[in-house]
């Protein structure tokens, strides 16, 4: 008989049915279920599940479950759920990814340096005004996050010229990379004052949600610009109104927000300092997400083998 | 006494001036003096002068005139006009114009590749609805015109993992580049059917006057984007409307039009497929250009060498 993979999340319907559907192509020596669909008998033999930010009070139904394999990266969801610690999360790490968010923040980045949202306004006014161009080689961009992602990032504007300085929670070297990478909370503040440019890249955690508040907005220097690609309540949306409202900051683009989608009301729409992308700067390929947790799930079934796994500790 | 340089040019008496003091701080062995200030006597003893789109009567007060130096990279406007054949003819090369164009095509390619103008109008109407994202190893660019300006864009995408092909009048190998280029008008056609994104960096000539018209933009796939940074006159503007407005082409970047500043009764400027520059994709820095210009005139004083001058038979 066929070994049962269940698969849930709070997803739409036909969301959920595209998910299953992929990963039924990719894995096809197991059965994907629906999770609501295993009888009681059926669900305490599962010891691995594929979810996509699930309920976890779904997952108590499998008592013997060992770990969960997420077909996303950020899976902050979980971490702040009540879901059982001995259950071992695996987030997806797709190394495509890290391709698809590097151009999108190249895109982002190009977008700022060439003052292309400053043209954009002008056109609107049918203004021919003329602004000094900077070089990326005299453009200080800031990347708050540093890790995987935020290195591969920061690696792809250096080749493009740009002076890349980044901050991580725990010291890292990245010299070699031609990254200044600095840590703590002095280290912090010094990166600030350094990004004409900041982008985000941050996990969610206790600790980041929030962190970039007005103090820290106004420690950019003045007529600086912010890119979030990380998740929206890592920057503050009253705080981002006020310093650009102000004057204090240029621009900001913005794919994640608090809530998403983004409410039909929310001041960011209409806001002509913020480019808002709904959450594209590096979508998971479904297809491309489904082989990697099957290869990661058959790994484990062959040999035993667990994926790396999500530090609850550090919560990514 | 001081040898004189004149400098003459159609720019605003302010413009005028400012080039004046950059020359003059950039040469203070010479001269620089208003054409228009010179006596006959003396204006018959000038045999180069420095220019800025000038009144090419005006340069027939200068009876002695052996070269003339353009401030600028463009002197299509002096090659139509009447001036005399015997007079050589210096446009200014500047190899940081090249680093700069490139950076404002990478932006503008970014924009139009990770579906920005899309992403733009989508907020207008406060739509959050996600597109499939194109890697860039899967995009293709056409880059008209692979002179040396060409060629510095072309590697700088290569770079960013784009594919990359060219066209140029003649025959040209820039296959160690990465750059597939062809040539002629069968090239023509085949480069235009496989870009989905091309960028006009030709010099506008009898032939490019008019090249990209509705015959050649219905030759680039539906769906293709244009990016043009070289002379307005090279891209129909009517035929670039229509293409537009029937849906067949997505988006245009334009830097340059038929009429500088752009009239502000001008149709594009309330376009919304279409993205407005000032003429600011490579702007001449005048500190730079005095600089390069003062070593051509000292050189010439000093070992009666001329710098490259145009060909005026290719226009460029």
């Amino acid at each position: 008989m066929q070994k049962i993979i269940p698969f849930t999340g709070r997803l739409t319907k036909a969301e959920s049915q595209l998910w299953i559907t992929a990963l039924q192509q990719a894995m096809t020596e197991f059965k994907i279920a629906p999770l609501s669909e295993l009888s009681e008998l059926e669900a305490a033999k599962i010891d691995v599940a594929i979810v996509a930010n699930p309920d976890p009070n779904e997952l108590t139904k499998l008592k013997n479950l060992k770990w969960i394999h997420s077909v996303w990266a950020g899976v902050e969801g979980l971490l702040q759920s009540n879901i059982r610690h001995e259950i071992d999360i695996v987030r997806l790490i797709d190394s495509n990814l890290a391709q698809v968010m590097s151009e999108a923040a190249l895109a982002a980045t190009m977008f700022i340096h060439r003052d292309m949202p400053l043209y954009q306004s002008q056109q609107t006014e049918s203004i021919w005004h003329q602004h000094k161009v900077t070089l990326s080689k005299d453009r200080n961009i800031g990347i708050l996050g540093i890790g995987e992602l935020g290195l591969k990032v920061g690696q792809n504007l250096v080749k493009n010229g740009f002076q890349v300085a980044g901050w991580g929670r725990s010291k890292r070297d990245t010299s070699m990379y031609g990254i200044t990478t600095m840590h703590g909370k002095a280290g912090l503040k010094s990166l600030l004052q350094n990004s004409e440019i900041l982008i985000i890249l941050l996990p969610l955690t206790p600790d980041t949600r929030g962190l970039m508040n007005d103090k820290r907005l106004t420690q950019l220097p003045q007529g600086a610009s912010v890119i979030n690609f990380a998740r929206g309540p890592i920057l503050e949306e009253k705080a981002l109104l006020r310093q650009l409202d102000s004057g204090y900051l240029a621009h900001a683009v913005l794919d994640v927000f608090d809530q998403e989608p983004l409410p039909s009301q929310h001041p960011y729409w209409s806001h002509n300092k913020i480019t808002v992308w709904p959450h594209i700067a590096a979508p998971t390929d479904r297809e491309s997400a489904a082989r990697i947790v099957s290869a990661n799930i058959r790994r484990y079934f062959e040999s035993n083998q667990l994926p790396q796994i999500v530090d609850r500790e550090n919560h990514y």
